[in-house]
């Protein structure tokens, strides 16, 4: 080794006064797309790291945790989920978690990206690597487009989106929700990322009102995620009949997780108080 | 505002090759003490930040995470904590925690380092401002030599060290939780902060199995802290009698708090499956 070795650090300004700052061995790909720059770093802390606009999406070492959160809970709460819906998620890690319920007969990928597809395919095999399944269906086309055009089709939809400026802005939006909703079947249930309770508290706040508008059932509960804004990461679940604090937990399938384990499914909506207040009138 | 402003930012590698970055207004304090640098900054994001050998310890805006974290839980499982010592925690925050608890008839500080006291008097007076309460005792003076000379003399033992290296790294170590264990009554509780289940697996791993050895019941939690490494942070419990996922969570008493919740008290050790691997054999 030299005496002086150059060090390269990728740094974040996850908010406008912080951020992380990790050590990278190099750049493996950078674009700008059509809708996006993206571009993929091999970290030496967390592995390949898939970053778009300029924000971390996900990571070799982390992704697991986002993954599994934003699908198991959902798909452990519909006593039966057939046909799964996924609006954004290129990256397919949600896909992947979603093929492991045996119920599922398609799991539709609506990505307004196809480049975040294909690069994920090239530089995260272990997270896009189930996109090839005969199960799922890909389509490179606008999320609000095909939620119009598909009405009582899913049994569960994931909102797996970016942050809620640039392409995913609409995605945070009630009309969007409302489209959820009628895409849904009359038992359907959905759920969306939903940002950092210590960095996002306002769309936190505005999110779980809009979808309770819309939705009999609103819950929201969080993840850790380290690579994230805060390390502390928040999903809101809409549903329509089954209610995720109900469920019997003795009957949940045990899956092949890393994070997500059904003795947690009810624990996971014992907030902080802090968040919980986010959430009350 | 000039056309060029100047940035200030204060970078922490929580690994060597990962860390966090926050933006500062300006530095308030600095010095060496006999012990370690002591350093606080007036931060953009999180207030003013107590730093200690190059390590966050606390900061105005998220610190409510940690003390109540490492005091309620403990403080909530005995049903009667009449005498309580914090090993550490010289900034005075779980001596506040603590001081909310009616039955309590003395809070023990026992820090190595009086600089911190006093730092943390002059800078952070939401945190330390309990510390002249008449309940309070605070001695400066070797936590280890403290624990041997108190034998049978406390109902809960809080372990608020900084990290395994420095003046703290005998408070990681199976001699120290011995110590611990004879220093308590016969059903008394401990508990100590162990680090981030993503960055020190295996000092979770050690402590857990320390401690399991010396106390017949053993139990993790975990809470989100963002100035923390990984922003996710690990705590172990060791107790004589008392199991804190057996407490009857009804009749537990609504305190003050903006994270501990009696709601959540059980559903903390609902871990995520990584770190339940952490503790299993």
């Amino acid at each position: 080794m030299d005496k002086f070795e150059t060090e390269l650090w990728y740094t974040e300004k996850q908010t406008p006064n912080h951020g992380i700052t990790t050590r990278i061995n190099r750049t493996l790909h950078h674009e700008k797309s059509e809708y996006q720059s993206i571009d993929v770093m091999e970290t030496r802390q967390f592995g390949n790291m898939l970053v778009l606009d300029g924000m971390v999406m996900t990571t070799d070492k982390d992704e697991f945790v986002y993954h599994e959160m934003i699908t198991h809970v959902a798909m452990n709460t519909h006593p039966e989920p057939k046909n799964v819906l996924v609006v954004g998620g290129g990256d397919g890690g949600a896909i992947r978690e979603i093929l492991k319920h045996p119920t599922v007969e398609t799991a539709t990928l609506v990505e307004i990206d196809g480049r975040v597809i294909e690069v994920s395919k090239q530089f995260f095999p272990e997270i896009a690597g189930r996109l090839d399944d005969p199960r799922v269906q890909v389509r490179v086309e606008d999320g609000i487009k095909h939620i119009r055009e598909h009405q009582n089709a899913y049994d569960v939809i994931l909102v797996d989106s970016t942050e809620p400026i640039g392409p995913a802005v609409g995605l945070f939006q009630k009309p969007f929700y409302q489209g959820i909703y009628d895409a849904l079947r009359e038992d359907g249930i959905m759920v969306a990322q939903t940002e950092s309770p210590w960095f996002n508290r306002d769309l936190i706040r505005q999110v779980f009102r809009d979808i309770s508008d819309i939705f009999p059932i609103t819950r929201l509960y969080t993840a850790s995620i380290p690579t994230y804004p805060s390390g502390l990461w928040s999903f809101t679940i809409g549903s329509k009949k089954f209610d995720p604090v109900e469920v019997d937990e003795s009957k949940l399938p045990h899956l092949d997780t890393r994070y997500y384990r059904p003795e947690m499914h009810k624990a996971l909506f014992q907030l902080p108080q802090f968040v919980q207040e986010l959430i009350e009138k």
